[in-house]
């Protein structure tokens, strides 16, 4: 028989989607769950999207051009240009989902054992894609009691070895929540700047500031224009995961015209979610408000509800809707998993995502688990509930 | 300034799309093309896949599983199962396109300076695809001479080495046209048993048959369950190219477990798509017949048209829609480039692929073009007359 490649062996199963099988069991058992575990908001998508869908009047659903519409792409550089980020359509590459853009900068910037340096916990899924590409995390930790702040720059350059290649950060951050400051920002571009890296910016969750912050974009950064490369996506701030439209964005033409290769080698992002994308970017800035309004109000339950849990230590989100948690458990991968098996509270129980797969560093984060605030305050508070009841009741 | 990676420099422009500036260009001055290059068919997308769309009812564009939604992987068992294949829905992973499934195939079975074998001329973005993963293809030549048949399997078995991983085929092919019979199918299971390898069949163009000749997947070879993996997708079929949806399927639950994660890092193909996808497997046969059909007609006027042009080599396609061309010039990438800059008929010209990029062998078929007969019989018959004239015209 045929074995699979050493990469496939290593490549990490998504501790948001790793426990799907346990829920769907529990789900036959007729469990209701409260889904902690995936960044899927329970928000309405813009009408204006949806119904630019209904009202399509395609033929024939063609594929578009390998770097997206250009209709499309015109008007987020307009969107961009509202956020006080000055880039045009040819900066912009559209991709299928942020996911895309991420496995674009990888491979257009990243060879085999090439390093970047990402500061921990991080997006899950930056593991994979790096396995996938054969490249190597390098992390930083940024510690809970930090409230995960940006590590100390000379942590960073004490990693920079020869191999290291880029910086990447994710701002606001999945999963801690924490909002790089312009301050922290103008530091990373100086160290990127003087080691000649990359500094790549995930910022999908850009709209998602509170606490009357601002958010600052790596593209604001002056001087950086060649070593900025920003991931962004549609699935958050429309709440239209399912579309699968992201960007990736550059001011330096070589990373563009290299990521337009792999776009090509996929042929085109779909087609009919530009459509419903293009009409998105009319959505009214009063939904944005409510949705704003909405999350902080989620948070500000949760946050409080969970500080209330003894043995809880939890660091307060100023962005995006996540949230790590560290409990007074060793492994949180089994009590993620006996919180769906074996346990409820009249039938009711949460799914979370063990934290480790949010780091790189072996055996951190065993303890810590992701929630994230997409479900509505009723929901949250139930759900804090079962999880203080599942806590007193859990042995490890 | 920070550079970009190997594999970056080393990804070849698509020949597909990599004259689009040119294009553009000519269009600007006013130029009608006529667009041979590449398989965006002309054909209407089913009217029942165009309604499910215009007819949806989503509040919230939600992330599906990451192996696609089950009801739609139950309605493309039962479609395999129409074409004598048996497979079950766990058995298949959505795609976002088979260009999605390719790469997820390519990592999950190859790494880093792994071999798999392709005869050539192939699809050109196998070429892109195995630059991204690290892999190196080995080609096997098949021949215009030979209508592009399968090659002596003597021909393979000189070429398998401890690196080898898999032998890869398009059937019908793209951009042969050529269809394997089954015989020889069973000549390619024989040898990747005996030497423990995958086979790779890439089969999105198994409707496209022509002269009443049967389609014989690698799926329906018994004792071959373990090493047969098959890249599918909607996008010819249906005429629903900007869809992005296709699937892998395998019998060899490693080879789907490891898919799997791949699937997982990038969350799930496009929900949109996957409703219009379900919608269209209910397509009713006449569709397909009146497409058959007109596809027919196509190839005969084209082929007959080029066979009546002076030393124009051409294999008449038993399926997909394509032909290589081999055309009395030197260098293809530079006529083609010279159809749409420096020449036209009453202001129209042509835009095909130059086909050295369909091999990997170097400085093979640099006198050859790919056409794809995706136009109505009235532009192919244009499209000839420019093509006969411009070789008349053309010194290079
Ligand atoms: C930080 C971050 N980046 C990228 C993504 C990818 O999302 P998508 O591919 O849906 O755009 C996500 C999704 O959760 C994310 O949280
Ligand atoms: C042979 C072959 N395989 C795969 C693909 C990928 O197509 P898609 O990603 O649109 O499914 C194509 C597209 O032309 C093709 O010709």
């Amino acid at each position: 028989m045929p074995s699979i490649s050493k990469k496939g062996h290593q490549m990490p199963e998504s501790p948001i989607r790793k426990l799907a099988p346990y829920a769907e069991k529990a789900v036959k058992q007729g469990k209701k769950i409260y889904h902690l575990n995936i960044g899927q908001p329970d928000i309405k998508t813009p009408e204006i999207a949806l119904k630019a869908i209904s009202n399509h009047s395609l033929k024939i659903l063609e594929y578009s051009s390998s770097n997206g519409s250009e209709q499309y792409r015109k008007k987020i550089a307009n969107y961009y240009s509202k956020h006080k980020i000055d880039v045009n359509q040819d900066e912009i590459i559209v991709t299928t989902g942020g996911s895309e853009a991420l496995l674009f900068a990888f491979g257009s910037i990243l060879d085999t054992d090439d390093e970047v340096i990402i500061p921990e916990p991080f997006y899950a899924n930056f593991n994979s894609f790096s396995t996938a590409s054969g490249a190597k995390i390098v992390p930083v930790i940024s510690k809970i009691e930090d409230n995960f702040a940006l590590p100390p720059i000379e942590e960073f350059e004490k990693l920079i070895t020869p191999k290291t290649k880029a910086i990447l950060i994710c701002n606001p951050g999945n999963p801690t929540g924490y909002l790089y400051s312009k301050e922290e920002i103008n530091k990373l571009a100086k160290i990127v700047i003087k080691n000649d890296l990359f500094l790549i910016a995930d910022e999908v969750y850009r709209e998602f500031i509170y606490d009357g912050n601002e958010h600052y974009s790596i593209l604001r950064e002056p001087n950086l224009e060649n070593n900025a490369i920003v991931i962004d996506s549609v699935s958050k701030r429309y709440s239209m995961c399912g579309a699968r439209i992201g960007c990736i964005v550059s001011k330096n033409k070589e990373v563009i015209k290299t990521a337009l290769k792999f776009a090509q080698a996929r042929l085109s992002p779909p087609t009919l979610a530009q459509i419903a994308c293009e009409a998105a970017l009319d959505t009214p800035q009063s939904y944005f408000n409510d949705v704003k309004n909405e999350y902080v109000k989620r948070r500000n339950t949760l946050i409080e509800g969970l500080q209330k849990i003894d043995g809880i230590k939890v660091a307060k989100p100023k962005g995006a809707f996540y949230c790590i948690v560290e409990l007074p458990i060793k492994n949180a991968d089994n009590f993620a998993q006996w919180l769906l098996e074996s346990f409820d509270v009249d039938g009711e129980t949460i799914m979370v995502a063990p934290a480790a797969g949010f780091y790189s560093t072996p055996n951190v984060g065993l303890n810590q688990i992701r929630l994230a605030y997409v479900l509505n305050e009723e929901s949250l508070k139930k759900s804090i509930l079962i999880l203080e009841k599942a806590l007193k009741k859990y042995k490890d």
